[in-house]
């Protein structure tokens, strides 16, 4: 039986066109390579957004379309893993222009639990929970733009409690001051050119040095303690996580180019507030290169 | 005891400047004026994040500003409440810039709970949930640009799978066929230059109109009848959803200037799958009154 | 038209009986009689659970009837505010056994936003936000039992670590020593008999007092290091956290009969590890006076 | 250096004992055997919530002691996958009790996603997701009780307002009637002694068949047809998923012993309402047989 509804296909009745007609959260298991990898990390547990646009001829978009591309691509994924969610982003986004004819633009964005080993301050071994975020966008005839980026959570110490309560307390001890220390999550986006390729660990690796400390799914005493003495001998404003964030990827990324986009975002659970503190730069390499330098 | 930690005002070591610093999740009751006030419905209990832009000359901002200048203009409106919270965004978003002398641009955003009565099918009153959304942004020395805006939940049954039902069934049946309906969360937000003045009601009256139908709280049998029969003789896509909002908005506010930014999105909780469906369109006003004229 | 669909009086082919049937997350806001209202604190926004159980003869649950029951309840608090919502739980399952005839239990669980006036340690007035808990439950010809409860934000010191970093850096300071520090969620919840009438606000002025220090949305320079130095003056174990708790409740509620229920918990998002920890007393009255003077 | 803080070997002040003492939110990746495994469903990404109780005499549990536990059993899963989350938790309690040599109880609950190859009705492969609960709990010296569950996704069309709309209409349609539908979770929970052992697949089996219809990732357009006829001539209350559901576990386990415990929930997003509708049963194996049999 051939069905013949073309409801989709119909003219919309008021002509407008649409910026994004997708699906959100759809979730699907990808294997991905990993240099780190091992057993307990096989395929990453994906949330995924797919977006076309719709121009204002056509009635409704083909969701399904969406779920089947990324079906195949999941699929392909068990005989030759993905070599990065940004890169699977970017893979779908040129084949939603194959499949959706009349989308001038595709938008694709995925976030992932990504499990990594780790050490902790005397080494022991230890695996963190990290997220991985990835995207990818093309107007059709362009060059794909996509995204890589990591969320962390981390450990802020904060500079000003401990200066204020060091003059309180009138103290001239040599021993890290008091203050008021809590969760940090701090994230990484870089959009660039498909042609780019970078490594989600390298980001995570980078992010883990912006705050006061790192943190460890398990930490006895001695590892507790020293997360604690490191933190506070590392204060650090939401504003200087992301700056360290910044100066790393100026240092790191030097030879990028100048139009690679860069978001590095820092939000602090506050300890001693119900709401939390937040910093955010957004700019071009090339401007941050430009900073870096003055 | 004067305490003259002056950490903020220390020059950060990376130099970076910073696009959006402040504080995010602050709760704050704030009283309203409304036409359609009830005793029940007071003042609104407020989700509010702000932020202030810095200079890479200072280590840190002074997040404690944001929230006295918050907890001010909430205080005075217990005399005089706010004419809307888009126009509390704005205040505070100048307040920020008076506070925050070396800051150039302010960034204030609030969602609130709204509840307002309504009329069922058959004419019984119900009291429904919305979500309003409020924002400003400023850059020193131009004029503040406000958003309002409105998240409304209604009813979508679907176009495509009634017509293939139809020819499934190879129905002849002048009685609305049997589709997949589901819960649709449907967004829309107007930024505007901040002398302009707009109700929240009458977003919330436009959005009301753009579903397969309203939902309610309380549908007694007829009412419940009445509520599936009118969704099934109004099948509309998340597209459709859209697209009705676009129409609605330029037929009432053709009156606006045309850079008033325009962002209609509806997002369908798919009975017949684990994911969404979803459409946006993000244009100005003078966009979408060419496209309407066409 | 007299609508004579009896579908929810029909006999349920597999012949189960059911523990609860009802809805949940109906938002409705209610005026409540506040010692310390102001004008910003006027109704509260409710979400509410409202079950039955359901004997095997009968295959479906008026839900219908539970919204009305509420809408009834919420709609005469404007003529005369609830005393509680944990009253106002009774009240709503005393009705529900009245319009569910084949019911023999009702259950009944509510939450709201609960702003409140505090006062930080040098002094200044700030507004805290607290989540209020209530509840009631009844069978048929037995008394009702109700809970009233909240959910209150603090901030905890580790003793532990504390400790620790004293010994690995030998410290003879005579100042608070370093620790970790976080957001700390406390939890009380009371079960009696409905003819006991305790007030929320006493509940949350006895849990503000088991933190290593409460938290304020407002903290200038001063008091941020006083609350700072009060928090590593007072470490607390999320068990040091509930013990306080029930030794406040044993002493302030040493007259209420041994038969009420008590719940303390506490979770702490420990800032040196991306997990929380946990601790929970759930007893009797009559065991903690039992414990209590052991 | 050997530290030698004992601070929670120390007597609390309060002398209360505990009931849970632990930690919560614990992420951990762990291989589990699975008949229909296939590269795309390697590890299991955990949610775990561990716990003992603690005894009046100690101020502090060691918490370090449960990541550990869950450290070593998810490592040893690598060579040799655990059968079950259950056992697992069982595994980990048992564990508990070892490490924490002042506890009489632990208490363990897990919760994972889950991928599971299904077909539509028309026979396409998709992939669909599910979630995995288990837990277990033990009294020192008794034998653990372990706990197998999971949460299914599916759709439920409402059986009155589809005999409401028949008679509004007057319809005398041999087709399916218009009715509103929308997304249902069914949670299935059971729990009984630890040498017992059951597969979640075959509970995922037994629940998908609950529904209206069950729901899948992708549906061309004669399987979303088919689904919604499908939905349409099987309509079901919350009240008729749990009852199903009831039915299919006494038939299916009528072999296992009567202290089996059992809870079937069934929570409706109501399409035609902002809120849900709920409906759950708790009981026994032997009480579930012996209404089975009136």
């Amino acid at each position: 039986m051939t069905l013949k509804c073309d409801v989709q296909y119909g003219k919309g009745d008021t002509g407008f066109k649409l910026t994004k007609v997708g699906v959100t959260g759809v979730r699907k298991p990808v294997l991905v390579q990993r240099e780190r990898a091992t057993p307990l990390t096989g395929a990453l547990n994906c949330s995924i957004d797919i977006f076309v646009d719709l121009p204002a001829t056509q009635k409704g978009s083909h969701l399904s379309r969406n779920v089947e591309v990324l079906k195949e691509v999941a699929y392909e994924s068990i005989s030759k893993p993905v070599s990065g969610l940004e890169n699977m982003a970017s893979d779908i986004c040129k084949k939603l222009l194959v499949h959706h004819e009349y989308a001038q633009t595709a938008d694709v964005r995925i976030r992932a639990e990504y499990f990594r080993s780790s050490k902790t301050p005397f080494g022991k071994n230890t695996l963190e929970s990290y997220q991985l975020l990835a995207g990818a966008k093309v107007v059709r005839g362009a060059i794909v733009r996509k995204t890589i980026g990591v969320e962390v959570i981390g450990m802020t110490a904060c500079p000003c409690a401990q200066q204020t309560v060091k003059e309180m307390l009138n103290c001239s001890t040599e021993y890290p001051v008091i203050s008021h220390n809590q969760r940090n999550v701090c994230t990484l986006l870089m959009t660039m050119d498909d042609n780019i390729n970078l490594e989600a660990d390298d980001l995570i690796d980078l992010v883990q040095g912006v705050f006061s400390s790192p943190t460890y799914e398990l930490l006895k005493r001695d590892d507790e303690g020293q997360v604690v003495i490191n933190a506070h001998s590392n204060p650090r404003f939401v504003e200087d996580v992301v700056r360290k964030g910044l100066k790393f990827i100026v240092e790191k990324y030097s030879n990028l180019p100048d139009d690679v986009e860069v978001l590095v975002r820092s939000e602090s659970e506050e300890s001693i507030h119900k709401h939390n503190a937040f910093a955010e730069r957004t700019a071009t390499l090339g401007e941050l290169k430009g900073e870096a330098s003055e």
